[in-house]
């Protein structure tokens, strides 16, 4: 049974939103992956928001580009706490009118909002709501944390020691001048 | 029975949205004017959005701010022309987001956009979609617009008494330095 | 006779406007396209949109790209609907500019404003228009929107059939390492 | 024990802010609230943000204006959800800087964020991530959107009562004319 | 005769656009000034703009607010040099559409334009074309910027005045304490 | 002896600028065209500035980017009138910043601002200027207006005759069908 | 004899420049300030900055609105640092305009720009430049860090006293209801 | 012993950091360059920072993209000039997000921002504030801004070369016509 349904408007935002599925497995976290568009199926849209509680899902993320209704929409249509990801679809302004279509709610109705294609972000948030119950859970999450910064530390020291190199490579030429 | 619908997010929209209906009023067009937001009744809105063409509805206005989701989900749930009046309500960005919120519609949900704060345009605009069809109407659009050519004339010629005058006194005050 | 006149600022703009073409086609809704440039044929413009309404048209629709002038200016010549599309020319300020130049009419002489290069969607908003009268047309966009939501759930079906498979191989993956 | 924890960057953003604990107090949820700044207590912002969630802590919410770096710096040195309120204050352009400021993170350290001064909302998404596992504060948020729908519901016949009113009225001067 | 002409798109410009007219007179070019507006009088907008030659008008100025046509027509309708004024009026989004509108002319058709509210300016760069082939003009010109020049001169000594003492008084109050 | 000065901030301008040459060319104008840093010439642009008149020049181009400080610099050293070239360099805001730093002069120091990139325009404003106290430039503005519209006309009856061709292809299809 | 040279285009942005004189006061740095005008004043700005050095300054502080050229200019003439100071005046567009302006210099002559109206934070930075090779003024920036640290702690102190009683009155209140 | 620290968000900032880092070699400064995450290494940035002036640091120079934390946080934690780059990475909005979240810095902890991508004067202006009290660099630094001026005078005479040759063959073609 999935934990976490990932939405999007169009089978083009699949190739950001996949994103989100690749964080979930990689937190071994169940979850199902579906085409909703609040424009084109308002109707499924309707049905999918009102039924996913007692399916048993927990998190709703939904991605959208241009005029971007779907997050909010299925926000509107459910207790369930919903991660929104603006998309920067070719028809959408450099993705700022997705961003502000998802973040703007009006009071009542949240949406939490992530980064322009942050769908990655959207999964690892999924996974630190789940985590508010689960120690196992949020073990994982400060393990993928220190991997990051581990990445980080190493990245440093190669470029220093390429920096170094450089530097010396430099300094040599200037001397034989 | 009523021809044109204006539907708002809010009841603090309806001090914008009310010269929509002064519009139909002065045109004679029989309308209804409602709240219905698409994030806090979205049941209320698809009812609203399925039968209002079977209760004669011939065109909607719908009027919302911030990440102003309305116009569109409206128009995803019916076949009518369906048009867009973005709001500068105090929690938006200027308008900016409500106004891409309804622009920025996918192909095949489209949204016909007013200018922001434009309510009196929207009402105009549904005359002159009733009045492809009703010569009398198109007459009145044209008498409409015939008015607002001679408030502008008369406007010009009281501006150039005004100016003539103000020119008159400096430059018989320039002489008598 | 055409019922609905395309016009464009420039042959440029032809590659997108003529997507609102191909709709009215799709809808066998006779119609006419032009080229008729605000700035550089103002007097064409001039006789174009005061003859439009008398030659039999019922819905204009003008793209424009930069400093876009052609859909208000027609507006404020006839009394018909008229459909604006913001072009996203080269020269332009990625299509923001011309949005903001056509959908920020004064009260009295409205634009119904499309998507930046939302040609489709001026297509079908103009089918909207003369649904408003037409039974059989109003039918018909019915059975666009019914196609456009079967697209929409055959992409969901076959996007679950493919994270299905592509999650069975990869803990088929995980369970052999 | 508090389970919410809502910190801003200055006491000038309280007015803001006290509206996430006013919904927390209508959902009987124990918080606390303090002033945590990431630029002038940034040692304090660390002890924070590392001991949130050994203190019991389970979300956090974070407002900030300007160049708002309080949600993104706290979310990186906690494995906790963190929910980010942009707040526009007299030296930020309009709430635009800190919005991008908190919704832009980099992959890696999600922050959920909010319309600017969207502090009620942050208070009842909070509720929604506790309430994935609360049975009991589930259905109190499926009440306070019932009562939110009944708001507009009322709203609604009232509106309709006065421009019902309003029409009889104005037709009545018609009619007298 | 009047050599330039001062247009604007309402009267509710006037406030701006008088400071155009009042450089004129304080550079004693005889000028005329007039409401004509793009939208709401296109027909006298097209006389206007093609016989302000001919009546001997040099320069044109044209304002105009929102979604701004009025400048950039009447270029594409005479061979004059025309400069634009932006207007920051209340239904404009801080001056930015208008000032998009104006300035962002296709190839063919230039209009000079002027920062938002800038009639002031373009009061003076008409003086400017005029000044070509006026020598008297263009000493008046070099007069105007000296004396610009002696206000920041002076500005800057009283400044210094009051800054000097400032400083005096803090330095005693810090010794006396 | 050149009468317009065309200058711009750097040689990488030169592939913009050059459309003002060859307006310029195109009217039989005498100019010159030089590089004349704001930032790195300051002296050289002083010098050039000041000597622009007595060198006989009647009007001054100047093109930038980025941080466009140049023609406002020159503006304020010369009495001649500056049009001004906001140029979409790679290290520029799409061309944004270069727009406002040119547009938005204080009162006191206008700058003919033309749209980004708008080159052409500049040489073309800068005839009409020439050309108010010259019936020759005058008459040859007229022609090259017209010449204009006769390009827009041809291309429309070339597209008339394409799209006429493509729909009489189109129908003969569905007869086939 | 001054370290710091405050200037300014006008004296309509003391009050927000006063703010750097009141932070060099409080770090007790001999300091002057001047009204020196890109566009009015060019031949003083060019004097002003190429003897700023030899009168013994050693960094300049300029603030500007609008198209605000005064600290890129200043900066192309010395070899000082120049800090800029962005100032939002009524005609500036939010005070966007005067951040690009200053900010976007290109490779050669940076300027170190500050937020919009932030005259404090370039008195502080000019104090942290001068502190790079004085042990005093090192100790003194700490000492003011540490006090605004402590502003915050007591600030959240009372918060939280405040909360508490807020807290408790609540309570009680619902003990009664 | 490194005298300016240049620091940056990610490994993929390094080819626009690296400029930085090429100005300072030019004006033989020792200076290190590190990746510090402020988001994914925060505990390694709080090292840094709190302990880079007793290492002998003078300058901090720091870049970042997206929601660009890094300047802003090293800022608060060092009493050391911290010069910021808002970095263009793919994810960001056209860079504007990082220009604001490192610029907008509340009164109390400056950052001097440069340029978007300005990394080659950040190294420059870091050159300026070490010439405050070294007699030798700030020579240098005059020589550098008399080479840049150097090249450009260069360009000049070339592309006036260029033209006048283009002019003459244009010329002859005419004639020959």
């Amino acid at each position: 049974m999935s934990l976490v349904s990932i939405i999007m408007g169009s089978d083009s935002d699949h190739h950001i939103m996949k994103e989100a599925s690749e964080v979930l497995k990689e937190f071994n976290i169940p979850h199902e992956i579906r085409i909703v568009s609040a424009h084109r199926t308002p109707a499924y849209m309707f049905d999918f928001a009102q039924n996913a509680e007692q399916r048993g899902i927990k998190v709703i993320i939904a991605g959208a580009g241009g005029s971007a209704h779907l997050p909010g929409m299925v926000a509107s249509l459910t207790s369930l706490p919903v991660i929104g990801v603006p998309i920067k679809s070719p028809s959408s302004i450099i993705g700022i009118d997705s961003l502000l279509s998802i973040v703007q709610m009006p009071p009542g109705v949240p949406v939490a909002t992530m980064a322009i294609n942050g769908a990655k972000n959207a999964g690892l948030f999924a996974c630190s709501i789940l985590a508010t119950y689960s120690n196992n859970l949020s073990i994982k999450i400060k393990e993928f944390k220190k991997q990051m910064e581990q990445r980080i530390m190493s990245a440093n020291e190669n470029l220093n020691r390429i920096e170094f190199e450089n530097y010396q490579r430099n300094m040599d030429k200037e001397k034989n001048k």
